[in-house]
């Protein structure tokens, strides 16, 4: 039982069959032919020389597909990662150099420690902490800042590297007489044909006559045919000699070398403050698509066990020179839609990658970056989202501010700075909203035992008795608030001799608002006011009795119900009174 | 109305009476006596020369009394402040050389605008972030610093300044050959008087027929006492000469020098996060002490008032050749047992103060250093909280761990960095506490409409309707663990088809667990199970309403009541269905 839960194959492998297997093997090679030439595409994004992302597609599949609870998960370079990649060892050396190069692979070792130590320490709820406006917006900024830093490729001219859209923007108009025109066009191309296979070419195909699940398989070969269409042609006019077209050139051939990342101390302080934010992204990322697949057959995900697979996925990708790796999204997608019903699809996927890093990368020699660029925008553009922010807007302003701050902050602070302000403002958020506790004074519906709000209902009250509902758990900071507001309305109505705080929406109260409470009454006692408490939940009671708070309460009274309390001080609004 | 809130004085100053001038005019009296040596050894704890904590006890007190809300607060120096003073100071230049006291005088004027800034912001409750058992083990640990730092002055030979207490013992056993017993004799001759009066002198004189007014008066002089013994010994037998006493020596006469601080950038950026941490650790203590006596009296505490006052003191104190101060939680309590009835009583210590600057400095020439840190372990001792630390244990480990963890942190980070882990720590365990919200299953009581904890209650369920009341507000950081538990739930009892979230605790729903709750129904509802909402708050149930989340709940309803759910889903247990 419990190795199953650290073996997650062992809930699949035993029933495997056939015909799973035809299905994992369809799915496994349509995600190979959309991951080679992401793969090429995302390593290009984050700095690294194309066959990096190869390398990165073969060894993590296989643990992950080994390890992971999801059984449609499809992991490798992700486009966010890429950027945080980039944006971290851009700081360190020289784009290609072999500090960049044992940089990525210090930040795929790193954070493959990171998430496995938070994976057997099963801590993986600390994602949590990232409020879904904050994610948000961190994304479609994220995304707006790959965009825009494909821009060199999509032109054909070099472009400084810079987090700030506005620079490359302004650098790119500057220079703008350096276009290469073909280069352009050939991005131009190259985004038609996966636009148009993105939307159209499925529902053509079936109109055509075509079986669906065949038409969706052709549909995704988009950027297969972009990439061979756009390297024959520049294989035929020569265009990388003739006109000067940036390609993917020279990859060498043959599977990555086993080796240990370099252990250089100043190294690892420099990275691994990124490579906890990689991680962390990276597995919000991952999880988040996870589950959601899950859902749609059922299946459970273990927060925990992904965190250990997705930590050895990256160990994988640091001992065979590939770079940090996760769960993406539109792949994930594309693999379950496809059919992939076991993580086998993965090993199958990584297997045919393994075969075209041996065989095919002499093909991929003429292969245009500025089709990989344009295959980079494409992926990234569905990340830009516009309905979280119109949701949160229309339900709650203050989520929807967090989400544009954290917007913001990414676009001018950088990624790493922004999604920690993004973090910090959520947390925020929060405690300010729970800090000044909505307070409701109640009357009597009616002849009922229901009490509401006097604000919004027509209910019976009685000057001499305040009743006050407190909708918030009592902490620190809360507390003097609490204090200050109780006692306000104490001075406004000097006729009150009973005030019943009514505790069913307080669900602890720490030791400060213990300390404000016990202060409370006696402020109250000196004032002529008896403190009660009504309806107290359980636990809450628990811990008072057993530090003998009722002794300070009396004469106050605790009430299981605010209709009992008001029965035994209120005759005036329950009739005669009697002992609750 | 609104200029009595921003200068209070308008509030006492028109009805002041002569018996309000004798009543201040005593207890500013025992102030002065008190703050004079006071004054003089926090000055030194602080590493400034001991006149500037006289200067730092004149203007101040007047700014304050002229804008402060409290009737009884006695601002000036103060131990904790003084020890932030020395550490911060302490890496930036030598004890004594000007630009030392230039970072004094720039502390002052920081923390008085940050102060000033924080007031005219009415942001004072954001001290409130702070919480008690943080504060009292930040209090205990300083106070063990504080003592521990004297104890070169008391043993009479010098120990390099250290926050780690272990090192200053260590340092001052391996050199205990140096000790000087003379100071030695002193020290312990002082401590005797001030202990003396402080527990033995008011009693005795009662039992000799003093009255207690009197008794409780002459009781306070203790530290004048032990001022002037020991001086007079020390001038009469020349023990600064024969026996290697330490005395404070020239203390220049006459009333400080108006001056602007000097506005070094590179200084300012060096003490601008101490000055921070200054003003928030002095407004606390000062906050607290101003309304725990202010409610003795039924008087109200304006914080955000306070703040502005206090701001403005350290500007004063900033003009004057002073140092940060705040309201002291002894000295304030002797102003107001003393019988201060207006902040008058501090205008009055202030003319004091300067005359003693002006005509008696002379008379302090002798004042042995050591009386000086007796005065101060005394005063400190105070500080020292077991109190809290039991009291928090019994009631909740985690709150006295955050009070353990703060004191270590203190003792050992030192006193900046140990305050802001503690303030981390408080609100960690905060969101720790909200992030796993307690969940109820709730079954009905005998016939009554009342629904209560299965596991604690007698209560009959019904196998098809699942009744669970969330104990927490949903937002970001319980979202998942919500979803999480309730799937569980489901998938454990297949029976279930309806399930029934009882919002009475949920005081919010914040975006993030919003669209965790609408994924919620959409999963339910593919294992076919409907949810349905019961006991909904007003405040959330408008912004659920504005977004039309009822659209999405159907077929799933909310109910008002828990029982008008259970009467329309479970026949079962409410007798004949009916349409609630």
């Amino acid at each position: 039982m419990n190795l199953k839960r650290f073996l997650p194959l062992l809930e699949w492998l035993p029933s495997y069959t056939r015909s799973d297997f035809a299905a994992d093997g369809m799915a496994g090679l349509i995600v190979a032919i959309m991951l080679v030439p992401q793969g090429m595409a995302y390593a290009l994004l984050a700095g690294l020389p194309a066959e990096v992302g190869l390398y990165a597609s073969i060894v993590p599949l296989i643990f992950y597909g080994l390890l992971g609870s999801s059984r449609a998960l499809a992991v490798g370079p992700v486009a966010i990662v890429s950027l945080m990649v980039a944006s971290t060892l851009g700081e360190l050396a020289e784009s290609g150099s072999a500090h960049y190069l044992a940089g990525a692979v210090m930040l795929a070792f790193l954070s493959g420690a990171i998430l496995l130590g938070m994976g057997f320490a099963r801590v993986g709820f600390l994602v949590n902490f990232l409020s879904h406006p904050v994610i948000s917006g961190f994304s479609s900024a994220a995304a707006l800042i790959i965009g825009f830093s494909q821009l060199k490729h999509l032109l054909g001219f070099d472009i400084p590297r810079s987090h700030l859209i506005t620079e490359t923007i302004a650098h790119a108009l500057s220079h703008i007489s350096q276009l290469n025109i073909t280069t352009f066009v050939i991005a131009g191309l190259s985004l038609l044909i996966l636009l148009a296979f993105k939307s159209r070419v499925a529902g053509a195909l079936q109109n055509a006559g075509v079986a669906k699940g065949v038409a969706d398989a052709i549909a995704k070969a988009g950027p297969l045919v972009a990439v061979a269409s756009m390297t024959i042609a520049v294989w035929i006019f020569g265009l990388n000699t003739n006109a000067g077209v940036k390609i993917v050139a020279d990859i060498p051939s043959g599977l990555p070398p086993l080796s240990l990342p370099v252990f250089d101390m100043e190294l690892i302080r420099d990275v691994l403050p990124a490579a906890t934010l990689i991680s962390v992204v990276g597995f919000l990322e991952s999880i988040s698509v996870a589950k959601s697949l899950a859902s749609k057959r059922r299946q459970k995900i273990d927060a925990d066990q992904e965190l250990i697979a997705l930590g050895a996925a990256n160990i994988g990708a640091s001992l065979t020179g590939g770079y940090p790796v996760t769960g993406g999204f539109s792949r994930s997608l594309v693999n379950f839609t496809a059919g992939a019903v076991t993580p086998f699809a993965s090993i199958i996927t990584a297997v045919l990658i393994a075969l075209t890093v041996v065989l095919f990368t002499p093909l991929l020699y003429f292969l245009p970056k500025a089709t990989l660029a344009a295959i980079i925008v494409v992926a990234v553009a569905n990340l830009i989202d516009v309905k979280t922010l119109k949701d949160a807007w229309a339900y709650d302003k203050a989520d929807a501010a967090s989400l544009i701050a954290t917007f913001f902050a990414v676009l001018t602070l950088g990624i790493e700075l922004g999604i920690i302000a993004g973090a910090g403002l959520s947390i925020a958020l929060y405690l300010w909203r729970t800090s000044r506790p909505h307070m409701a004074v109640v009357g009597r519906v009616g002849e009922t035992e229901h009490y509401r709000n006097v604000l919004r209902h027509e209910v019976q009250t009685d000057p001499r008795v305040l009743a006050i509902r407190v909708d918030e758990s009592l902490y620190f900071a809360n507390t003097a608030y609490l204090e200050d507001a109780v006692l306000a309305r104490i001075a406004d109505q000097p006729e009150i001799e009973h005030m019943v705080l009514i505790m069913s929406a307080v669900n602890f109260i720490d030791a400060s608002a213990l300390e404000t409470l016990e202060e409370l009454i006696e402020r109250l006692r000196d004032s002529g006011v008896t403190l009660h408490l009504a309806e107290v939940k359980g636990p809450v009671m628990d811990r008072l009795e057993k530090i003998h708070f009722l002794d300070h309460l009396t004469p106050g009274q605790v009430f299981l119900s605010i209709h009992g309390a008001m029965e035994a001080l209120s005759p005036g609004i329950c009739g005669a009174p009697r002992v609750a």
